[in-house]
């Protein structure tokens, strides 16, 4: 995935010559924080945010370019940078939004640590059941009643929960991945006991085979 | 996993009657766009953001309870909550953070979009090595080596590409689960890849058995 399929293309931008009273308005209009500051050709030459407004408008100084942190002093990302260090910027630096450039440092997004929180979250939001089809898929020959059946078991081995294969479905079903490794108690567990239902199911199939 | 264990506690607060000269300055020197307004026991009355601040200062409002959002108009969490749920209504809403509090409405932190991001990269930063680990403790009899091999047989297998087993067990060592899961194109064809790899490390155990 790249910084571009994640920023926010609904950004404002100002220019450095801009009042201040007006950039007070145009970041309150459109609750931004943060803003781009962009020569005529749209390229990047720095960065304000809000913090940087009210102080500006205390000491009474009069423009943008008063107030900005230069475009060296900030950190930007390219629009074809893979999103996952773009990521880590962002919460490394603690930063609620940086800008994303093209090769011509034109400004073409921001990404905003809660557009991030929310394409993180849609990864953990996959129903667990849609592991457990692609699972059914690569284990040939194996049907979905099984898998289910063997679910019920391996549950009951690790949990001492009596639990019926349709229960297991129904569970899985309404499950997300993100609550299934919380309720397990991390990812390598969780992962554990898929490969506990695999194994099972494969050497029940065996033993059937042999029969 | 609760908000209290994910929220920030080194947070700033602010009471309704604070002058917005102060807060301003307040806001600016500790980087917070947004803070609590709480009355002489800690517990919220309200809410101001940076932009707040800006308007305020613009039209010369006198102090923090001229320009806050009353509690009952915003959004907040208990601080046991489950960490899960408050992740969802941050991005749902577009929030840079939200106060957490206790049952007695004392606030004891913010929940912010930056710490989830961090957060949530960590878990998608557990190396892909420590998944086959648990793997291999799972799969009773199964040598380290067995499962490097299947993995490189695999991989061959889905990709067409020559890789030796000792390629693929530097490979995990440094991807995380998170580049792997970008890497193999989501996370059911990750799960799918290890599920092979367990059944061939299983089925030729099987045929070693009975040779």
């Amino acid at each position: 995935m790249k910084v571009k399929e994640i920023m926010d293309k609904d950004f404002i931008d100002v220019s450095p010559d801009l009042g201040l009273e007006e950039v007070s308005i145009k970041m309150e209009n459109f609750r931004k924080f943060t803003t781009p500051v962009v020569d005529s050709d749209k390229r990047l030459v720095g960065w304000i945010t809000s913090l940087d407004v009210t102080r500006g408008l205390r000491e009474n100084k009069k423009t943008v370019a008063d107030i900005m942190h230069p475009k060296d002093a900030i950190v930007h990302v390219n629009e074809n940078d893979p999103a996952r260090l773009a990521v880590l910027e962002t919460s490394h630096h603690k930063l609620v939004s940086i800008p994303v450039l093209t090769d011509d440092d034109v400004v073409v997004g921001v990404l905003r640590s809660f557009d991030i929180v929310e394409t993180l979250s849609q990864l953990y939001d996959i129903k667990v059941t849609k592991i457990f089809e692609a699972m059914e898929e690569e284990l040939k020959g194996v049907t979905w009643d099984e898998l289910m059946e063997a679910a019920a078991i391996i549950t009951r081995r690790r949990t001492g929960k009596r639990i019926k294969p349709q229960e297991y479905e129904q569970n899985i079903k309404e499950a997300t991945f993100g609550e299934a490794i919380w309720a397990t108690g991390g990812l390598e567990k969780f992962f554990v006991g898929l490969i506990a239902i695999g194994e099972l199911v494969i050497a029940r199939k065996v033993a059937r085979a042999r029969k």
